[in-house]
Protein backbone atom coordinates (compact mmCIF):
# COMPACT_ATOMS: atom_id res chain seq x y z
CA UNK A 1 0.00 0.00 0.00
CA UNK A 2 1.34 3.24 -0.94
CA UNK A 3 0.29 6.78 0.68
CA UNK A 4 -1.32 9.08 -1.72
CA UNK A 5 -2.68 11.43 1.34
CA UNK A 6 -1.12 14.13 2.77
CA UNK A 7 -4.46 13.71 5.23
CA UNK A 8 -2.92 10.56 6.34
CA UNK A 9 -2.29 10.65 10.22
CA UNK A 10 1.51 9.07 9.43
CA UNK A 11 2.27 11.71 7.33
CA UNK A 12 0.49 14.51 9.07
CA UNK A 13 2.72 13.50 12.45
CA UNK A 14 5.53 13.44 10.44
CA UNK A 15 5.09 16.90 9.12
CA UNK A 16 5.32 17.72 12.47
CA UNK A 17 7.88 16.07 13.92
CA UNK A 18 9.48 18.49 10.77
CA UNK A 19 8.40 21.61 11.89
CA UNK A 20 8.10 21.89 15.37
CA UNK A 21 10.52 21.77 18.21
CA UNK A 22 7.87 21.25 20.64
CA UNK A 23 6.47 17.97 18.93
CA UNK A 24 10.05 16.51 18.72
CA UNK A 25 10.35 17.33 22.49
CA UNK A 26 6.82 15.99 23.32
CA UNK A 27 7.12 13.04 21.45
CA UNK A 28 10.73 12.19 22.15
CA UNK A 29 10.91 11.83 18.88
CA UNK A 30 12.69 13.58 15.06
CA UNK A 31 12.88 13.07 11.48
CA UNK A 32 15.94 12.64 9.16
CA UNK A 33 16.07 12.93 5.65
CA UNK A 34 18.89 11.81 2.79
CA UNK A 35 20.83 8.73 2.22
CA UNK A 36 24.01 9.85 3.88
CA UNK A 37 22.30 11.32 6.93
CA UNK A 38 20.11 8.00 7.68
CA UNK A 39 23.47 6.10 7.00
CA UNK A 40 25.22 8.19 9.84
CA UNK A 41 22.23 7.92 12.33
CA UNK A 42 22.06 3.96 11.82
CA UNK A 43 26.12 3.62 12.04
CA UNK A 44 25.77 5.79 14.98
CA UNK A 45 23.36 3.62 16.78
CA UNK A 46 20.16 6.14 17.01
CA UNK A 47 17.40 3.82 17.24
CA UNK A 48 14.56 4.15 14.25
CA UNK A 49 11.14 3.96 14.97
CA UNK A 50 10.04 4.49 11.23
CA UNK A 51 10.48 4.71 7.82
CA UNK A 52 8.64 6.85 4.67
CA UNK A 53 9.74 6.38 1.61
CA UNK A 54 9.37 7.10 -2.07
CA UNK A 55 10.16 3.74 -3.66
CA UNK A 56 10.88 4.67 -7.26
CA UNK A 57 13.81 7.12 -5.66
CA UNK A 58 15.06 4.56 -2.54
CA UNK A 59 16.92 2.13 -3.95
CA UNK A 60 17.94 0.19 -0.65
CA UNK A 61 21.80 2.47 -0.74
CA UNK A 62 21.95 1.64 3.09
CA UNK A 63 19.92 -0.84 4.96
CA UNK A 64 17.18 -0.10 7.12
CA UNK A 65 16.54 -2.18 10.43
CA UNK A 66 13.34 -4.27 10.71
CA UNK A 67 11.20 -1.14 11.97
CA UNK A 68 7.78 0.03 10.71
CA UNK A 69 8.01 0.67 6.90
CA UNK A 70 5.44 2.96 4.69
CA UNK A 71 5.69 3.61 1.00
CA UNK A 72 4.55 7.16 0.15
CA UNK A 73 3.26 8.33 -3.55
CA UNK A 74 5.92 10.72 -5.31
CA UNK A 75 3.33 13.91 -4.85
CA UNK A 76 3.10 13.21 -1.00
CA UNK A 77 6.74 12.45 -0.58
CA UNK A 78 7.63 16.04 -2.78
CA UNK A 79 5.50 18.05 -0.41
CA UNK A 80 7.20 16.34 2.96
CA UNK A 81 11.31 16.64 1.82
CA UNK A 82 13.34 19.09 1.47
CA UNK A 83 15.16 17.85 -1.15
CA UNK A 84 12.46 16.38 -2.81
CA UNK A 85 13.42 15.14 -6.00
CA UNK A 86 16.66 13.07 -4.53
CA UNK A 87 17.15 10.20 -2.33
CA UNK A 88 13.12 9.33 -1.44
CA UNK A 89 14.19 8.26 2.96
CA UNK A 90 12.97 9.55 5.73
CA UNK A 91 13.65 8.11 9.39
CA UNK A 92 12.29 8.85 12.46
CA UNK A 93 14.67 8.17 15.40
CA UNK A 94 15.00 8.54 19.56
CA UNK A 95 17.08 11.29 20.31
CA UNK A 96 20.26 10.52 22.71
CA UNK A 97 21.11 12.98 25.01
CA UNK A 98 24.42 13.00 26.32
CA UNK A 99 25.55 15.46 29.94
CA UNK A 100 29.17 16.56 30.69
CA UNK A 101 29.85 12.91 32.28
CA UNK A 102 29.96 11.31 29.05
CA UNK A 103 32.89 13.61 27.63
CA UNK A 104 35.77 11.16 28.07
CA UNK A 105 38.21 12.48 30.56
CA UNK A 106 41.15 12.31 28.13
CA UNK A 107 44.81 13.87 28.55
CA UNK A 108 44.24 16.04 25.35
CA UNK A 109 40.55 16.94 25.55
CA UNK A 110 39.42 19.20 22.37
CA UNK A 111 35.99 21.14 23.67
CA UNK A 112 33.86 23.48 21.40
CA UNK A 113 31.61 25.63 23.74
CA UNK A 114 28.90 27.88 22.28
CA UNK A 115 27.07 29.90 24.45
CA UNK A 116 23.50 30.01 22.38
CA UNK A 117 24.37 29.42 18.93
CA UNK A 118 21.30 31.15 17.10
CA UNK A 119 21.01 29.74 13.84
CA UNK A 120 20.67 26.24 12.88
CA UNK A 121 22.34 26.11 10.04
CA UNK A 122 25.63 27.41 12.25
CA UNK A 123 25.44 25.16 14.40
CA UNK A 124 25.23 22.45 11.71
CA UNK A 125 28.65 23.71 10.39
CA UNK A 126 30.23 23.81 13.83
CA UNK A 127 29.36 20.06 14.38
CA UNK A 128 31.02 19.44 11.18
CA UNK A 129 34.14 21.11 11.82
CA UNK A 130 33.95 19.26 15.46
CA UNK A 131 33.98 16.05 13.67
CA UNK A 132 36.55 16.63 10.92
CA UNK A 133 38.63 18.22 13.79
CA UNK A 134 38.43 15.40 15.95
CA UNK A 135 36.91 17.40 18.77
CA UNK A 136 35.65 15.84 21.41
CA UNK A 137 32.13 17.41 22.09
CA UNK A 138 30.33 20.67 21.46
CA UNK A 139 28.62 21.56 24.39
CA UNK A 140 25.63 24.17 24.31
CA UNK A 141 25.06 26.76 26.81
CA UNK A 142 21.02 27.58 27.62
CA UNK A 143 20.49 25.98 23.79
CA UNK A 144 17.91 28.36 22.23
CA UNK A 145 17.88 26.20 18.79
CA UNK A 146 16.82 22.39 19.18
CA UNK A 147 19.53 19.91 17.49
CA UNK A 148 17.47 17.96 16.00
CA UNK A 149 15.97 20.73 14.07
CA UNK A 150 16.12 19.28 10.37
CA UNK A 151 18.51 22.43 8.97
CA UNK A 152 20.84 21.34 12.38
CA UNK A 153 20.79 17.61 10.91
CA UNK A 154 20.96 18.92 7.27
CA UNK A 155 23.80 21.69 7.66
CA UNK A 156 26.13 18.91 9.72
CA UNK A 157 25.53 16.80 7.00
CA UNK A 158 24.72 13.71 9.44
CA UNK A 159 27.53 14.85 12.31
CA UNK A 160 24.75 15.55 14.79
CA UNK A 161 24.94 11.45 14.97
CA UNK A 162 28.68 11.17 15.59
CA UNK A 163 29.30 14.40 17.97
CA UNK A 164 28.76 14.30 21.72
CA UNK A 165 26.56 17.11 21.89
CA UNK A 166 26.13 18.59 25.46
CA UNK A 167 23.34 21.20 26.72
CA UNK A 168 23.93 22.79 29.88
CA UNK A 169 24.66 25.52 32.19
CA UNK A 170 27.52 28.02 32.12
CA UNK A 171 28.32 27.56 35.54
CA UNK A 172 28.15 23.66 35.31
CA UNK A 173 30.81 23.75 32.13
CA UNK A 174 33.29 25.73 34.53
CA UNK A 175 32.64 23.73 36.83
CA UNK A 176 33.87 20.53 34.51
CA UNK A 177 36.91 22.33 32.84
CA UNK A 178 37.95 22.88 36.55
CA UNK A 179 38.00 19.72 38.13
CA UNK A 180 39.11 17.68 35.08
CA UNK A 181 41.90 20.56 34.60
CA UNK A 182 40.55 21.71 30.90
CA UNK A 183 41.98 25.55 30.14
CA UNK A 184 38.99 27.56 29.19
CA UNK A 185 39.79 30.20 26.26
CA UNK A 186 36.97 32.15 25.24
CA UNK A 187 37.08 33.76 21.83
CA UNK A 188 37.14 37.35 22.60
CA UNK A 189 38.73 40.39 20.14
CA UNK A 190 39.87 42.20 23.45
CA UNK A 191 42.98 44.00 23.92
CA UNK A 192 44.33 42.04 26.80
CA UNK A 193 43.57 38.85 24.77
CA UNK A 194 46.33 36.37 23.34
CA UNK A 195 46.90 35.47 19.75
CA UNK A 196 45.48 32.35 19.04
CA UNK A 197 48.64 31.33 16.98
CA UNK A 198 50.38 31.78 20.67
CA UNK A 199 48.27 29.92 23.18
CA UNK A 200 48.78 26.55 23.48
CA UNK A 201 46.27 24.70 21.84
CA UNK A 202 48.13 20.71 22.78
CA UNK A 203 46.74 20.49 26.52
CA UNK A 204 43.13 20.06 27.47
CA UNK A 205 41.32 22.67 25.71
CA UNK A 206 37.85 24.17 25.95
CA UNK A 207 37.41 27.17 23.25
CA UNK A 208 34.44 28.84 23.72
CA UNK A 209 32.10 31.35 21.44
CA UNK A 210 29.79 33.66 21.37
CA UNK A 211 26.17 33.91 20.21
CA UNK A 212 26.14 35.64 16.34
CA UNK A 213 23.98 38.69 17.28
CA UNK A 214 25.78 39.74 21.08
CA UNK A 215 29.23 38.06 21.00
CA UNK A 216 30.58 36.65 24.33
CA UNK A 217 29.32 37.23 27.30
CA UNK A 218 31.41 38.83 30.42
CA UNK A 219 30.59 35.62 32.23
CA UNK A 220 33.58 34.07 30.37
CA UNK A 221 35.84 36.98 30.71
CA UNK A 222 35.50 37.00 34.42
CA UNK A 223 36.79 33.15 34.37
CA UNK A 224 39.86 33.67 31.81
CA UNK A 225 41.88 36.00 29.38
CA UNK A 226 40.61 35.70 26.32
CA UNK A 227 41.76 34.45 22.65
CA UNK A 228 41.57 36.29 19.39
CA UNK A 229 41.91 35.25 15.99
CA UNK A 230 43.54 38.02 14.03
CA UNK A 231 41.37 41.04 12.06
CA UNK A 232 43.08 42.49 9.58
CA UNK A 233 40.24 44.20 7.70
CA UNK A 234 37.35 46.33 8.21
CA UNK A 235 34.99 44.23 10.71
CA UNK A 236 35.95 42.55 14.35
CA UNK A 237 34.33 39.50 13.78
CA UNK A 238 34.14 35.87 11.98
CA UNK A 239 30.81 33.79 11.91
CA UNK A 240 30.66 32.03 13.92
CA UNK A 241 31.50 28.59 12.70
CA UNK A 242 34.23 30.03 10.52
CA UNK A 243 35.75 31.30 14.04
CA UNK A 244 35.11 27.59 15.28
CA UNK A 245 36.84 26.42 12.48
CA UNK A 246 39.94 28.58 12.44
CA UNK A 247 40.41 28.24 16.09
CA UNK A 248 39.67 24.09 16.02
CA UNK A 249 41.75 23.35 13.16
CA UNK A 250 44.78 25.74 14.90
CA UNK A 251 44.69 22.38 17.93
CA UNK A 252 44.65 20.27 14.97
CA UNK A 253 47.36 21.80 13.40
CA UNK A 254 49.64 22.34 16.74
CA UNK A 255 48.93 18.66 17.72
CA UNK A 256 50.34 17.24 14.78
CA UNK A 257 53.46 18.93 15.43
CA UNK B 1 5.36 63.30 3.48
CA UNK B 2 5.43 59.78 4.31
CA UNK B 3 4.91 56.79 2.38
CA UNK B 4 2.00 54.80 3.70
CA UNK B 5 1.64 52.50 1.32
CA UNK B 6 3.04 49.33 -0.33
CA UNK B 7 1.27 50.43 -3.52
CA UNK B 8 3.91 53.26 -3.64
CA UNK B 9 5.71 52.63 -6.91
CA UNK B 10 9.32 53.88 -5.44
CA UNK B 11 8.31 50.56 -2.73
CA UNK B 12 6.96 48.54 -5.27
CA UNK B 13 10.46 49.06 -7.07
CA UNK B 14 12.36 48.91 -3.96
CA UNK B 15 10.75 45.25 -3.11
CA UNK B 16 11.60 44.39 -6.66
CA UNK B 17 15.36 45.15 -6.24
CA UNK B 18 15.20 43.07 -2.90
CA UNK B 19 13.89 39.60 -4.26
CA UNK B 20 14.86 39.72 -7.82
CA UNK B 21 18.04 39.12 -9.42
CA UNK B 22 16.85 40.48 -12.43
CA UNK B 23 15.55 43.87 -11.59
CA UNK B 24 19.05 44.29 -10.09
CA UNK B 25 21.13 42.96 -13.19
CA UNK B 26 18.45 45.34 -15.20
CA UNK B 27 18.67 48.14 -13.56
CA UNK B 28 21.64 48.51 -12.24
CA UNK B 29 20.86 48.78 -8.73
CA UNK B 30 20.92 47.05 -5.51
CA UNK B 31 19.19 47.69 -1.83
CA UNK B 32 21.17 47.98 1.33
CA UNK B 33 19.86 47.36 4.90
CA UNK B 34 20.74 47.90 7.78
CA UNK B 35 23.20 50.44 10.04
CA UNK B 36 26.19 49.09 9.43
CA UNK B 37 25.63 47.64 6.10
CA UNK B 38 25.09 51.08 5.01
CA UNK B 39 28.16 52.90 6.57
CA UNK B 40 30.65 50.59 4.77
CA UNK B 41 28.77 50.54 1.65
CA UNK B 42 29.31 54.92 1.86
CA UNK B 43 32.79 54.03 3.29
CA UNK B 44 33.89 52.09 0.70
CA UNK B 45 32.50 54.64 -2.21
CA UNK B 46 29.36 52.76 -3.54
CA UNK B 47 27.52 55.76 -5.06
CA UNK B 48 24.06 55.85 -3.25
CA UNK B 49 21.11 56.59 -5.71
CA UNK B 50 18.05 57.20 -2.99
CA UNK B 51 17.37 56.35 0.93
CA UNK B 52 14.20 54.88 2.68
CA UNK B 53 13.97 56.05 6.00
CA UNK B 54 11.53 54.99 9.21
CA UNK B 55 12.30 58.03 11.17
CA UNK B 56 11.44 57.05 14.34
CA UNK B 57 14.15 54.11 14.25
CA UNK B 58 16.48 55.74 12.06
CA UNK B 59 18.74 58.37 14.15
CA UNK B 60 21.00 59.85 11.88
CA UNK B 61 23.52 57.02 13.13
CA UNK B 62 25.04 57.71 9.61
CA UNK B 63 25.77 60.79 7.13
CA UNK B 64 23.63 60.04 4.15
CA UNK B 65 25.02 61.59 1.35
CA UNK B 66 22.78 64.60 -0.50
CA UNK B 67 20.68 62.08 -2.37
CA UNK B 68 16.92 61.63 -2.64
CA UNK B 69 15.36 60.40 0.69
CA UNK B 70 11.98 59.13 1.74
CA UNK B 71 10.30 58.49 4.47
CA UNK B 72 8.24 55.34 4.99
CA UNK B 73 6.08 54.42 7.71
CA UNK B 74 6.56 51.80 10.31
CA UNK B 75 4.09 49.40 9.13
CA UNK B 76 5.49 49.60 5.27
CA UNK B 77 9.03 49.50 7.10
CA UNK B 78 8.30 46.10 8.32
CA UNK B 79 6.83 44.83 5.51
CA UNK B 80 9.88 45.06 3.42
CA UNK B 81 12.62 45.38 5.56
CA UNK B 82 14.24 42.20 6.73
CA UNK B 83 15.15 43.16 10.02
CA UNK B 84 11.79 45.04 10.78
CA UNK B 85 12.31 46.33 14.37
CA UNK B 86 15.95 47.56 14.32
CA UNK B 87 17.79 50.07 12.12
CA UNK B 88 15.22 51.56 9.88
CA UNK B 89 17.29 52.51 7.13
CA UNK B 90 17.50 51.02 3.43
CA UNK B 91 19.22 52.66 1.05
CA UNK B 92 19.69 51.97 -3.15
CA UNK B 93 22.89 51.58 -4.54
CA UNK B 94 24.60 51.33 -7.93
CA UNK B 95 27.24 47.64 -7.92
CA UNK B 96 30.92 48.36 -8.50
CA UNK B 97 32.10 45.90 -10.47
CA UNK B 98 36.03 44.73 -10.44
CA UNK B 99 38.21 41.95 -12.72
CA UNK B 100 41.29 40.62 -12.46
CA UNK B 101 42.99 43.47 -13.63
CA UNK B 102 41.72 44.81 -10.03
CA UNK B 103 43.75 43.22 -8.49
CA UNK B 104 46.54 44.48 -7.07
CA UNK B 105 49.96 42.65 -8.80
CA UNK B 106 51.93 42.09 -5.44
CA UNK B 107 54.42 39.60 -4.09
CA UNK B 108 52.61 37.82 -2.00
CA UNK B 109 49.07 37.66 -3.34
CA UNK B 110 46.39 35.52 -1.03
CA UNK B 111 42.91 34.68 -3.48
CA UNK B 112 40.36 32.88 -2.78
CA UNK B 113 38.62 30.92 -5.95
CA UNK B 114 35.15 29.77 -5.58
CA UNK B 115 33.88 27.25 -7.94
CA UNK B 116 30.28 28.38 -8.33
CA UNK B 117 29.23 28.87 -5.08
CA UNK B 118 25.49 27.82 -4.37
CA UNK B 119 24.17 29.54 -1.13
CA UNK B 120 24.25 33.74 -0.45
CA UNK B 121 25.24 32.94 2.79
CA UNK B 122 28.13 30.68 2.06
CA UNK B 123 29.56 33.80 0.00
CA UNK B 124 28.76 35.81 2.74
CA UNK B 125 30.60 34.39 5.08
CA UNK B 126 33.80 33.92 2.85
CA UNK B 127 33.82 37.33 2.42
CA UNK B 128 33.65 38.22 5.83
CA UNK B 129 36.73 35.62 6.36
CA UNK B 130 38.01 36.92 3.31
CA UNK B 131 37.92 40.99 4.90
CA UNK B 132 39.50 39.54 8.05
CA UNK B 133 42.23 37.69 6.81
CA UNK B 134 43.12 40.38 4.36
CA UNK B 135 43.08 38.77 1.47
CA UNK B 136 42.76 40.41 -1.57
CA UNK B 137 40.55 39.02 -3.66
CA UNK B 138 37.49 36.83 -3.57
CA UNK B 139 36.95 35.76 -7.46
CA UNK B 140 34.06 33.11 -8.31
CA UNK B 141 33.62 31.37 -11.69
CA UNK B 142 30.64 30.61 -13.50
CA UNK B 143 29.03 32.86 -10.71
CA UNK B 144 25.38 31.30 -10.02
CA UNK B 145 24.45 33.94 -7.19
CA UNK B 146 24.35 37.47 -7.50
CA UNK B 147 26.56 39.33 -5.10
CA UNK B 148 23.94 41.93 -4.37
CA UNK B 149 21.61 39.13 -3.25
CA UNK B 150 20.54 40.67 0.42
CA UNK B 151 21.54 37.42 2.34
CA UNK B 152 25.12 38.10 0.50
CA UNK B 153 25.22 41.43 1.81
CA UNK B 154 23.46 40.12 5.17
CA UNK B 155 25.79 37.60 6.08
CA UNK B 156 28.81 39.06 4.63
CA UNK B 157 27.87 41.97 7.73
CA UNK B 158 28.50 44.77 4.67
CA UNK B 159 32.05 42.74 3.85
CA UNK B 160 30.88 42.95 0.32
CA UNK B 161 31.75 46.65 0.03
CA UNK B 162 35.67 46.06 0.83
CA UNK B 163 36.73 43.05 -1.33
CA UNK B 164 37.46 43.56 -4.76
CA UNK B 165 35.00 40.36 -5.74
CA UNK B 166 35.41 39.33 -9.32
CA UNK B 167 33.12 36.90 -11.19
CA UNK B 168 35.09 35.63 -14.43
CA UNK B 169 35.78 32.17 -16.06
CA UNK B 170 38.40 29.54 -14.81
CA UNK B 171 40.09 29.69 -17.82
CA UNK B 172 41.04 33.44 -17.34
CA UNK B 173 41.48 32.85 -13.87
CA UNK B 174 44.44 30.15 -14.51
CA UNK B 175 45.45 32.76 -17.08
CA UNK B 176 46.19 35.18 -14.10
CA UNK B 177 47.80 33.38 -12.62
CA UNK B 178 50.30 32.09 -14.24
CA UNK B 179 51.23 35.45 -15.57
CA UNK B 180 51.46 36.71 -12.62
CA UNK B 181 53.31 33.90 -10.87
CA UNK B 182 50.56 32.81 -8.17
CA UNK B 183 50.50 29.62 -7.12
CA UNK B 184 46.62 27.35 -7.44
CA UNK B 185 46.17 24.98 -4.82
CA UNK B 186 42.62 23.36 -5.12
CA UNK B 187 41.72 22.45 -1.58
CA UNK B 188 41.21 18.50 -2.56
CA UNK B 189 40.94 15.21 -0.34
CA UNK B 190 42.81 13.54 -2.22
CA UNK B 191 45.50 10.53 -2.22
CA UNK B 192 47.86 12.69 -3.83
CA UNK B 193 46.85 16.23 -2.02
CA UNK B 194 49.55 17.35 -0.06
CA UNK B 195 48.55 18.65 3.84
CA UNK B 196 47.79 22.35 4.44
CA UNK B 197 50.17 22.74 7.05
CA UNK B 198 53.07 21.06 4.60
CA UNK B 199 52.10 23.76 2.15
CA UNK B 200 54.39 27.31 1.69
CA UNK B 201 51.32 30.00 1.67
CA UNK B 202 53.60 33.03 2.17
CA UNK B 203 54.17 33.15 -1.64
CA UNK B 204 51.53 34.48 -3.85
CA UNK B 205 48.26 31.84 -3.71
CA UNK B 206 45.18 31.03 -4.99
CA UNK B 207 43.29 28.65 -3.15
CA UNK B 208 40.31 27.43 -4.80
CA UNK B 209 37.61 25.52 -3.06
CA UNK B 210 34.87 23.48 -5.21
CA UNK B 211 30.56 23.76 -4.77
CA UNK B 212 28.82 23.05 -1.62
CA UNK B 213 26.83 20.00 -3.61
CA UNK B 214 29.84 18.44 -6.18
CA UNK B 215 33.13 19.60 -4.38
CA UNK B 216 36.15 20.93 -6.87
CA UNK B 217 35.75 19.94 -10.55
CA UNK B 218 38.25 18.08 -12.61
CA UNK B 219 39.60 21.27 -14.29
CA UNK B 220 41.71 22.20 -11.48
CA UNK B 221 43.36 18.84 -10.31
CA UNK B 222 43.92 18.52 -14.14
CA UNK B 223 46.56 22.07 -13.19
CA UNK B 224 47.63 21.23 -9.85
CA UNK B 225 48.19 19.00 -7.07
CA UNK B 226 45.85 19.36 -4.14
CA UNK B 227 46.31 20.96 -0.76
CA UNK B 228 44.12 19.10 1.79
CA UNK B 229 42.75 19.90 5.64
CA UNK B 230 43.13 17.26 7.59
CA UNK B 231 40.02 15.20 8.17
CA UNK B 232 39.83 13.33 11.99
CA UNK B 233 35.98 12.19 11.87
CA UNK B 234 33.41 10.15 9.47
CA UNK B 235 32.95 13.46 6.95
CA UNK B 236 34.68 14.23 4.49
CA UNK B 237 34.31 18.03 3.91
CA UNK B 238 33.97 20.83 5.89
CA UNK B 239 31.34 23.35 4.81
CA UNK B 240 33.01 25.29 2.29
CA UNK B 241 32.91 28.71 4.16
CA UNK B 242 34.86 26.72 7.18
CA UNK B 243 37.00 25.61 4.74
CA UNK B 244 38.02 29.11 3.40
CA UNK B 245 38.52 30.36 7.00
CA UNK B 246 40.74 27.33 8.16
CA UNK B 247 43.04 27.98 4.79
CA UNK B 248 43.25 31.75 4.75
CA UNK B 249 43.95 31.95 8.39
CA UNK B 250 46.57 29.05 8.05
CA UNK B 251 48.25 31.76 5.54
CA UNK B 252 47.90 34.47 8.20
CA UNK B 253 49.53 32.55 10.55
CA UNK B 254 52.40 31.41 7.96
CA UNK B 255 52.69 34.55 7.09
CA UNK B 256 52.88 36.51 10.64
CA UNK B 257 55.91 34.56 11.85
Amino acid sequence: MIITSLQNQKIKNLVKLLEKSRERSNQGLFAVEGIQENRMALENKFEAELFFLQQDIFQNQINLPAVETLFVSQQVFQKIAYRSTTEGVIGVYKPKTFSLTDIQNQKNALLVILESVEKPGNLGAVLRSADAAGADAVIVCDARSDFFNPNVIRSSVGTIFTQTIVATSKESIVQFCEEYGIQILPTYLGENSQNLYDCDLTQSTALVFGTESQGLSDFWLQHNHGVKIPMAGQVDSLNVSNAVAVALFEAVRQRSL
